[in-house]
């Protein structure tokens, strides 16, 4: 099983989320690229401890909008989109290359990754991107969404994800987090669903059915001290449990 | 002998130059790669064109300061300065593989070019970052300078270029612009060095000597109307003087 | 009758319309304030000139996205929006102050002006920023806007402004520029049009009905060479017609 | 006395500092405007508490450099510089008045501040933006710096300001950062130092000897909780020993 999470999210003198825990714990880092997170300076850094620790780097590619760290819809023209993530993913790999691998994957982020979910012309202008760039980088998204389907129309790699933390509808899409459970807190239970994933059981859905993920990679988070300890035993659960973990790219 | 230019300065709803007038008259063009001029929308554009035309793709390579058009000096850590330019170098590489091509060489833009003339670590940081992602690419610059000094020690391909419209001292570098005399509006002058430059005969001197200028490639303007009119004049004096044109990388 | 148009929408190195000859042509100014568009150093220049030409400075206000020039819509948070727009009002305010003005207006822009026509969220938001900025500030919108309603609501001066150049549905709203005939192109006829609307009398609708609108200002374009001949026109023939030019505000 | 602070020195999703516990703390927040950090909604958030804790709120201007923090020399045009903190303080002046209160001083930030001990051209160009907004603003900075010489001689007011956490050469200019005992981390030393500076005692200068500081405002940091932790203790030891706490301006 993989274990992804979002890394690199500084900016300038401003930092968020503990990148260096989050490398002990994950084997996929979706690193931000410089268009709502990251800048050059954390992506050196974050690609070559990737590399030392062995973690995939992927491309965590979103909206052109730093003031709003790229959680607000933003209306682009889908073929400015494309070149958008073009751009994105070209400068990540420049600093893979330079730490000795490659971009791995690609996982759009914040409302970038809500948009196309159901956005259509934006999902089919990120998948133009990956297509433009390189058809054999895989994509990272929600089972079930527009993105994923577009992307393997076009003969790219899907991978789908769960999220270790929330909740999910008995339809196995997520509880939207305006929603009271949306988010799971207890650290346990968290991690008792991931073994319960990557073991192919069934957990419980929010109206406390039996519901079957099949998730390619599971989501941690990092932005707190709070996750970073649930994401450690996210881990120390899997392993335990016998999971092995390594980057499914 | 080639003829350079700057191409792809335009940003968002903004326009500066006339590419398309430029990609008819020149071989190499220095792409802005959008951190003081371009973006992704524009790259995509003038890195497709340059292939379509056979106009070799160059990383103009910049100071991170849209609002002040990379013509500020900034006194940037050199490591940051590494990092912002191999992430310009990559953004531009994606563009350039889309396209069908690959980025060919790289010339530093507007204040950066200046500073490195004798700016030591930020001419060094430069050349890092040409090193770190390919020690292939040749760097554009001004004869002389610690930037090519460096850059030759480091092993890599450097070329120094002439300016067709500016006036030289009888020790080989640029009459300072405030100076008067220090940038030439003659078009048929103009024309006329270019072809003695490419032929290996001297040019005057700003004091009437006679200067030896040895070029691997002349520059040219295109940021106004006259200065597509002069940049066509220097190609057609070069072509009917029997120079042929063509990239020098 | 009014005439306004948008001005100071240049950005650092790059310009855009054509300033000064519409500052010839209107008599209020929507400046653009540094989000989407405009800097510090034209808004000096625009204001002052705005103050030399008798032309009341108006606030063009914006979405934060100068990549976009405002014309893409973001989903802003409400409560950060209202903030932006302050920011906006701020700034512009200490150039016409320093010009020896005030800022007599708001008129958002682009995506903005577009949103809020039917945005609850964001026309609140705006109208929550001139409450808290100045009561006395008058607001430039469309005829039947939400934005307009909200501010009436709000206590705030609402202006209504027609289009020279737009064509109008049997309702009085503007035909989508999607739509063949959308915008016109004939200069007699617009400016016959705008001497209709400032007169009182009825404009034909697209459909070749009869339709009154009652502007307190009317809209002009200046970010083409031929829109400025346009605005040049519709300014004669409204002089020609007798109609006295003044700001609204 | 008075102690000042940077405030509201967060960008968008990303914090820096605790600006809550140095409200407590300092008698003047030095509010960033959202060149170099801040943004509209820490602003708004920042100016509306100081008004709430009687903190003065003063204008922290900088380059236009978020990348940076404001911490890198640019080699900014005077005239644009001028207008880029005319810019700053309407900005933050429409927040100021929006919570109750006006903008109260100018302190520059950063490279900006360290440029203008000794660059004529670029201190001028502040002092005419203070002069241009507002004469009556005082201008807080260093002792025999060229920015204070030129505001005063401009005719504003001009407060000196002394470092609680920094060591004085004998002449009374800052020990560089980069020498060794540069900045000072014994809480209970800088506390004692700023009762002395308060009280009008001479303190030790790097060598041992004694230095007399007539500071109108003492600076303290909260960049850190280490930081603050500090700040606390000298505002308990000045307050201890006497010392009245108030807004200079």
């Amino acid at each position: 099983m993989d274990l992804n999470a979002d890394l690199g999210e500084g900016f300038g003198s401003w930092s968020l989320g503990d990148d260096d825990a989050l490398l002990g714990i994950v084997t996929s880092a979706n690193v931000a690229c410089g268009f709502h997170a990251g800048d050059a300076t954390t992506m050196r850094r974050v690609t070559e401890r990737c590399v030392e620790r062995g973690v995939a780097i992927g491309a965590q590619v979103g909206y052109r909008d730093l003031p709003g760290f790229g959680r607000r819809f933003i209306d682009v023209d889908p073929h400015e989109l494309t070149q958008d993530v073009v751009y994105q993913l070209g400068a990540l790999s420049a600093f893979a290359r330079v730490a000795g691998d490659r971009v791995r994957y690609v996982k759009p982020h914040g409302a970038l990754y809500n948009a196309i979910v159901s956005h259509e012309e934006q999902a089919a202008a990120v998948v133009a991107a990956v297509v433009d760039v390189d058809r054999a980088l895989p994509v990272l998204g929600l089972p079930g969404s527009v993105f994923l389907r577009l992307a393997g129309e076009a003969g790219l790699t899907t991978v789908a994800e769960s999220f270790a933390d929330r909740a999910y509808t008995p339809q196995g899409t997520l509880v939207p987090r305006r929603l009271p459970g949306a988010v799971l807190h207890d650290a346990q239970e968290i991690a008792a669903r991931c073994v319960a994933m990557a073991g192919g059981q069934p957990v419980r859905d929010v109206e406390g059915g039996s519901l079957q993920l099949h998730p390619g990679s599971i989501c941690v988070h990092g932005d707190t001290p709070g996750a970073v300890g649930i994401a450690h035993r996210v881990r120390e659960a899997l392993t335990g449990a016998g999971v092995v973990l390594a980057p499914f790219a």
